[in-house]
């Protein structure tokens, strides 16, 4: 996820642990390199029934491209054939006379025929252009060898010439992909499927989880490469059914409890370089997600030591949340955006968010008992008891037979969801919630794969298996079928040049919170 | 001087000299470095009355840059004091929250204030918008110091942040240019003169050949940054009178005779990187000046060793000019552009490369009898004498009193200037001849100051040192108060923008063939 819209001015101070930093930085992966070549040549065309309106067509072998020489304002663009992050190189030589001034060359990356296709320049929306992937060149010796220092993101790269001479052109050659992941297909049991739709969703989440694998969980190796709690939680559940590398999950575990603030508040996110700081965003769901993220790692290893070390941070996260609770046993609402749940303007964050906490205290109380807390787990038991009667007592509509959000009584898919996660109705009641939710469709909908992987789990716990596979079909299949190598970070199936940032050019077509298939289809015996 | 408009298709075959090569190799020059700090932030306003239309105005000292922070779109401009050849390094910090994107910084580069006010974009010339310098920077992780690897000339810096995030600003501090030049201003005496003009023609001439003295000779450190032979001529005698380094210009004249063509002929100019490579551009004034620049070069030092190598290789070039002699005893005049000897489109090129043909051939005269060939040179003492009596016989117009050129017998300043440092006249005709040009100044005149430094050079060698210094003054004084901190590429008093590029922002600002004045004051004693 992307942090700007939830902004929030805090002048925290950070209390940093050194010990839980250094036992980080030993569980350090080491990145795992390969050399990737393009395959094609291609051409990017106008295409309305395409997503973002482009679609690319291959044109030669990208082994053709050695035979030609570019002159100033010509162009090529070139197709890895998948996904990739890495870095790129590849050597220019020079045709006709000595070049006798230097090359102007532009490069463009996409992860999306779109990005090679509509000029960065016509970008204006509201989070930084400094994303869009490019980079302008000066060459001045040839032949040379380039080899860019930054890591992109991409399948195709579109290659400009911008300027030459009258004298020269240039030839391009050796185009690789020196690609970058911590993930080690080795660990990976290839699933044998009957459904071959559900064995598609499955491969597409394993490359979206091998590629924002890197020094850390990334939430989007494109955009904003960075360690979110929120996307964490769901790539570890990934990783657990697939590559199992535990250690990548405790090193960030142990990275967000080694920064946090003078209360005790992990945040939202870390940047990793130039060293370990926490970011100052700060989100109800995220923090208890740090609680959460412990118990599903401690039933991934039943690693207790780290349990033991970790649990006053994911407790703390819980005593701090609670504090949030009124008097009538409901999270205070206001004004603030203090909970991310979902993109979308009007979800009152209420309803979810007290689902959030119910669903963390349940994995807390667990958490208290293993690590040899009983008063702490008794007490927690006693908190969800209350908390649950004055859910159902203030947020729960007898008429509208839905959990109603804030002062004005709101209806939300991510409502129901999150109080359907937490388990507080019985199972019988919250599966009819579900249907019921399904057939009423509020207005408030879902807007991000991260949204719509809380309501197919929350369908699988309710035991609606036929309905959760249909909603995978009907969401990852169908950006599947729109063309995803890797799955986006924003996809509505109705509406499908959905951008929550004013262009789909930055939109992150690989990313971790749409990974989760893999970890539905293989958790569950789909 | 330029190349592309002087193309010639030749698919020359270059005979190295190994030898040749190693000893240029064995004499390459250190380059001493220097770290200079910007001065001022500085504004630059139009103004109609400065040269290209741009004005920099101080608007505070460089060191408050430090007190600032820029958000996107925001800009400022440093002046570095003076024009400064080198390489820009800086360190960014941020300001607000940590930086949640990258950074998107532009940097333009300006010897002139009109580099750094008008878009490079608006550039529609004929040669290489590649040599406009300008670098668009992604920064991925700050604090960040950036090191450009790549060299420029400079005395602007315009920084443009083009994309941050709305959540931080970046500050920016210790901007330094590491300068370089292969010059020892230790060797250098200053001028003390009792005229301040030329006090001050002979400095910024100094400059002007020492940002240009680097690894070569180069003819501009922006633009073309290489080793031209007609330029090399000029800066060697400039620096004769100044840095005294004379093992610079020994390497240059190695390099020129170790890549000749299969003929013998020397190249117009070099190509040092990635290895010594001969331009496929050849011009009949050009290759002669080597064997000029030999002779003065043995004339300033007395090195018959290098005289006793190089001498075939100057002697091959007056062969291979002579060869261009026609029945008649003059250059043959054909459509192909073979000569240089200035930018203009209308001049007819053949009384001028008869001058330079009899000027070399004078010179060659004397070091054949340096290097012990009597009999070459008293047959070249023929020639000269077949080729002066062919020239008054078909160039001089004896009603006009001027020489005519071409099969137009078109009347230009250059055709006389370079006739009468032929010196075919008898002094006190040259004499006349000059003055003459300058009453009737006919319409195809100069336009550089490479054609300039030949009018006052014959000037003084006719005697006529008060026109000669008037000349001067007119000419690189109003350059100086017209703004320049070293002597420009290309001057016209009465035509002030102009370019035979298609733009003033690709003209060069620092060009060794303007660096004359220095040469002419201390070799003439002006």
């Amino acid at each position: 996820m992307t942090d700007q819209a939830k902004m929030q001015t805090a002048t925290a101070i950070i209390v940093r642990n050194e010990a839980f930093l250094a036992e980080a930085d030993r569980l350090k992966p080491e990145l795992r390199e390969k050399a990737v070549r393009p395959g094609q040549l291609v051409q990017v065309e106008e295409d309305s029934t395409a997503v973002h309106g482009y679609r690319s067509r291959p044109v030669a072998d990208a082994a053709e491209l050695e035979e030609r020489s570019f002159g100033r304002g010509e162009s090529f663009i070139l197709d890895f054939g998948d996904h990739r992050v890495g870095y790129l190189s590849f050597a220019i030589r020079t045709v006709g006379s000595p070049p006798d001034a230097p090359l102007k060359v532009k490069l463009t990356f996409g992860e999306m025929p779109v990005e090679v296709a509509v000029p960065f320049e016509t970008y204006d929306g509201w989070i930084s252009s400094a994303w869009l992937q490019e980079e302008t060149l000066f060459v001045d010796v040839m032949p040379h060898r380039v080899e860019l220092p930054r890591r992109y993101s991409f399948r195709y790269v579109k290659v400009e010439v911008l300027a030459t001479s009258q004298k020269y052109a240039v030839s391009f050659h050796d185009f690789a992909c020196r690609t970058v992941t911590s993930a080690d297909s080795g660990q990976l049991t290839p699933l044998q499927h009957a459904d071959p739709v559900l064995e598609q969703l499955d491969r597409i989440s394993i490359r979206t989880l091998e590629d924002c694998m890197q020094d850390v969980f990334e939430d989007g190796p494109k955009r904003d490469r960075r360690l979110w709690l929120g996307d964490l939680r769901l790539q570890a559940l990934a990783n657990y059914e697939t590559f199992n590398q535990n250690e990548l999950v405790k090193r960030c575990l142990y990275l967000f409890a080694g920064v946090p603030d003078e209360k005790g508040r992990v945040s939202a996110n870390l940047f990793i370089q130039p060293t370990v700081i926490a970011d100052d965003t700060y989100l109800f769901d995220y923090s208890l997600f740090f609680a959460a993220s412990l118990y599903d790692y401690f039933a991934a290893t039943n690693d207790r030591q780290t349990l033991r070390e970790l649990w006053p941070t994911a407790y703390r996260q819980v005593e701090l949340a609670l504090e949030r609770v009124d008097e009538t046993g409901i999270v205070r609402d206001d004004e603030t955006w203090w909970s991310f749940i979902d993109w979308h303007d009007q979800l009152n964050k209420q309803a979810p968010s007290q689902g959030v906490l119910l669903y963390t205290l349940k994995r807390a109380v667990l958490l208290a008992e293993a690590v040899g807390e009983p008063s702490i787990a008794a007490q927690l038991t006693e908190t969800i008891a209350a908390l649950t009667a004055a859910t159902l007592r203030e947020l729960w509509d007898a008429e509208q037979q839905f959990f109603v959000s804030g002062a004005l009584r709101q209806v939300s898919w991510a409502g129901q969801v999150w109080l359907a996660l937490a388990e507080i109705l019985p199972p019988a009641d919250n599966r009819d919630l579900l249907l019921r939710l399904q057939a009423a469709n509020p207005e408030v909908g879902m807007t991000t794969p991260y949204m719509v992987h809380h309501f197919v789990e929350a369908l699988l716990i309710a035991g609606c298996k036929e309905e959760a596979i249909a909603q995978m079909k009907a969401y990852w299949g169908e950006m599947a079928q729109d063309g995803a190598d890797t799955f986006w970070e924003l996809y509505d199936p109705n509406d499908k040049s959905f951008s929550p940032y004013g262009s789909p050019l930055i939109n992150s077509y690989c990313h971790a919170w749409s990974c989760t298939p893999t970890y539905l289809i293989r958790r569950y015996g789909l």
